[in-house]
């Protein structure tokens, strides 16, 4: 299995990136192709010891940075590592491309070069979410803030196969986030994706409240890209602040202090279960080929981990499964 | 002053809403105005000793319950608790409402009792969020699924009026919550608001992105009422998980629970920051009359701050201060 890496993608690239491959590579019996300028990859790698034969190089002149603008991918760096990147899944050899650059020239070049699977609109992003037990793969998180319904409904369909596939889960529910759990709740657009799922949805459960999302409701969980975007970068702001707010307060008191100090193991624990890096990555869905999305301050254990999530896809074959489980609307 | 309060409003009324009316009267020099049904708010407070001459009763004999139809409280239940209640401002002496009740029904009744203060088109609720340092006026949280630019421009001037007259902050600066910093950033109505706020909103200091709405980088935070009520309600949720998963952890090893008691002062602070009962109840406003909505499910001591918070804005005059402020866009 070869996984094509962006080394060049994310705040702290290419460091973090080659220091989470070569503890995946480790891990995994698996190649991965690092794309970015080989100068720079060349004299990142050689501060680590790995199996040589699990890492190739290969060079792409341009880098996208997070502020350029999406398109610029397109028009302006066509030969960024994240578009030449992209490219290579088109070539036989290469399974599947991580990358922790700018989301928006990612969908971009996904989209563009690999094509949408037929019978799929537009691409999500979808992210498996702890829960108090279990998890839930919520979908879009910021692929396409102005949907139409026939995409989340189609978001709903890559959702359940995800779940299915990745995940071994039979006959995976799925449920829409709204402001209220009743049918008629919502903004208009809210209303027409109720409607839409209610009348086709295969294993539609209603509507969930955001104070509900970590409790185990429903297995996939469909939203705009705009709500579920406010999702998880509200999630990370608050347990940040939370985290934040508790070290002053235990640090006003010595006993509390000592106390944390007891309690560390089930604070990390805590962190654990909330720390989206834990998870991998959140996988770009509904193009011809496999895509992770890594978080742009990815640590190496998070490009790691996203490796990890990258090779179950490709174990499972989550592109036939997407292709055989199209659907019109 | 006399403060009118919604007897049967809210999942726990009337009983947590009496608890929490004869803690106020004991703190504050206010009368309080209980509508509802006669028997059962006499009956409730007959549990209590309170300065008689402190609560009155008024009756009403219907009750919007929380997943009636919002317009209801118009057509089917006119002498509801919540409809006689918001009347009751519309006579002289009576100088706030305070209503943990149906939220939809609340927004409907102020909205055609009192009427909209001129030049704002529809009201928003807000609420004072805690920050890591200090605190931030957000809104809209659920009042308006669907606002056009206008009406976040209005939420604007609404929140800074709010923060100058309750918070004496001087020149309140404005952020918008969107997915990126950027402009250009978001849906289409993001990329809207963004350009109306940028050309007429005094103090607009840009978009902010849900990660850092609790770092102080602005006073007075808008959005629409899906975005707000998906970070009120997700913060709501996911702090109630992290503590639901940390007593899990911390239940699997002695030392760890000894360590929590030992910093329980320092949990129970950090609950403190983040919850919201704390701060009161999140106040109405655009409309021609102090209404103050309490959470649901509001304990005796949200209902209690809920009318601290209603004091503050009837001794700093909000509604003339709003009126003043009115703006054409």
């Amino acid at each position: 299995m070869k996984i094509v890496v962006d080394a060049m993608g994310g705040d702290h690239a290419p460091k973090n990136v080659i220091a989470g491959v070569v503890e995946a590579v480790k891990e995994l019996p698996v190649t991965v192709t690092l794309v970015g300028i080989e100068d720079r990859v060349k004299a990142e790698l050689s501060k680590h010891s790995y199996p040589k034969q699990q890492i190739e190089i290969i060079h792409a002149p341009e880098v996208v940075e997070m502020d350029d603008n999406p398109l610029d991918v397109l028009r302006k760096k066509k030969d960024c590592s994240m578009a030449v990147g992209v490219k290579l899944l088109k070539q036989p050899g290469y399974d599947a491309f991580v990358s922790a650059g700018n989301t928006g020239a990612l969908v971009a070049a996904a989209t563009f070069y690999l094509r949408m699977i037929e019978g799929f609109d537009r691409p999500g992003i979808g992210l498996l979410i702890p829960q108090i037990d279990g998890c839930a793969f919520l979908i879009d998180i910021g692929a396409n803030p102005d949907p139409k319904p026939e995409h989340i409904y189609h978001y709903g369909h890559m959702a359940r196969e995800y779940m299915r596939a990745v995940m071994g889960k039979d006959n995976p529910t799925v449920g829409l986030i709204n402001i209220g759990e009743e049918e008629g709740k919502g903004s208009g657009s809210d209303k027409q994706n109720y409607q839409l799922l209610q009348e086709k949805m295969p294993g539609f459960i209603g509507n969930i409240e955001p104070n509900q999302l970590f409790k185990s409701k429903a297995d996939c969980i469909v939203c705009s890209g705009v709500v579920g975007n406010v999702i998880i970068k509200l999630s990370e702001g608050l347990m940040e602040a939370a985290g934040t707010v508790l070290k002053r307060e235990i640090k006003k008191n010595p006993l509390a202090m000592l106390g944390a100090l007891m309690m560390l193991g089930s604070l990390k624990d805590l962190k654990k279960n909330v720390d989206y890096s834990e998870y991998g990555g959140a996988p770009l869905l509904g193009v011809n080929g496999i895509v992770m999305k890594s978080h742009g301050r990815s640590s190496p254990k998070a490009i790691k981990n996203a490796i990890h999530a990258t090779v179950r896809e490709v174990e499972h074959k989550i592109i036939d499964r997407m292709r055989a489980a199209v659907v019109t609307t």
